[in-house]
């Protein structure tokens, strides 16, 4: 059902701007949270809202890419000209993106849950006691993509921490082999809420971006991956 | 922070319309899911959209109630004339319930979470492992207005269930010592969805309503309401 939203041929994307800078270019983009169901009724889910992966699709269809959105479960409107692929758990999600490639570069923004647990087929009843969760590991997805035959020529993740934003960022770039990660402090209301402040990892160092709004980082976020690709 | 929200006089409702079944009557509403965090960034969630609770707040404005909702987070705008008071936690909810008291109606369509967790500081990492969550009882909101001082009048509540749906809500009925409860099957699409079909379960007996829109399926309750209150 996933792989039947995707488009055979490129769709043509609307001239929103005269901005050429990714005109060829097929940018992929993960948004939103996960949500893993314990039960017809309940999931495990974060806080995420899509809004910065929303406003990074919507620059990048700006600049002229054709650009894929896969989204979790978010409340948020598709921009103009993106193909937007819905899916709730992490285990779609990365059917998803699979399913999109080839793509020139792929911006993984969403805070996919690390683990699943086995759903119960009824709902819970609270009278048997406290729920026995068993988890069990997702694909991790920037990884798998890292290691990808078909690997995007930019691959770039975020890491949404509360502590050691920028060592934890760095080490997830060497062991995701990602290019470069966004790396954030979420311990604020960053999730949800419409302004970001953003660390950027490289090989070549840390870039630690003044806080702005999400489109604001999305525009510069652009900006960098066309004179990166130029 | 909560208790501020609340007024402390009854504020004018703007006169909707001209029924005046419900006038002079404070009816208190809950609605949506509620978030338990786990960590940072993630919670234990449930599939509520809060849209029947918000419709059913709504049409108790209509027929001249004073109405309190209290809402999870949802995204949904707030019906006009209602005072709103928004949580994310089932404990957080309990307070703004017992809050909100004395209320001469009170209806709980809110998908409580049946359990919390003692949360973490700091973002889980997945390399820690799998989370060793520790669950802890949630307060019963419904139960606890049953047998509150201050019960209201009419105390209703909701059972959504995937089978067994009308003796587990007659179950519920008694061991809550509410007065009415309307039931659902959610093993379809109801959750976020816009129809509901309810089986209103009393100790009369139950009587099974039509499948309907949610705001259908609420002015019907506020049609009942407004019968066996006067």
């Amino acid at each position: 059902a996933i792989l039947a939203a995707l488009p055979l041929e490129a769709p043509t994307t609307p001239a929103l701007s005269n901005d050429q800078r990714l005109v060829g270019k097929h940018v992929l983009v993960t948004a939103g949270p996960t949500h893993e169901p314990i039960d017809p009724v309940r999931v495990i889910a974060n806080k995420s809202s899509g809004k910065q992966g929303f406003a990074i699709a919507a620059a990048a269809v700006k600049a002229g890419a054709r650009v894929t959105l896969v989204a979790g479960p978010v409340s948020l409107a598709t921009p103009a000209g993106v193909n937007r692929i819905d899916v709730q758990t992490a285990n779609e999600m990365a059917d998803a993106v699979a399913g999109a490639l080839p793509a020139d570069i792929a911006i993984m923004v969403a805070a996919v849950a690390d683990w699943r647990v086995a759903p119960s087929d009824v709902k819970l009843k609270k009278d048997a006691g406290a729920p026995d969760l068993q988890f069990e590991r997702n694909p991790d997805i920037l990884a798998t993509l890292g290691e990808h035959p078909e690997r995007p020529g930019l691959l770039i993740g975020f890491a949404a921490e509360t502590n050691d934003v920028v060592a934890n960022a760095t080490s997830k770039l060497e062991r995701k082999k990602a290019d470069w990660i966004l790396a954030n402090d979420v311990s604020g209301d960053v999730m949800g809420g419409d302004r970001n402040r953003i660390h950027l990892v490289t090989a070549d160092g840390v870039e630690d971006w003044d806080e702005a709004s999400k489109a604001d980082v999305a525009s510069h976020l652009i900006d960098k991956i066309a004179e990166s690709i130029s």
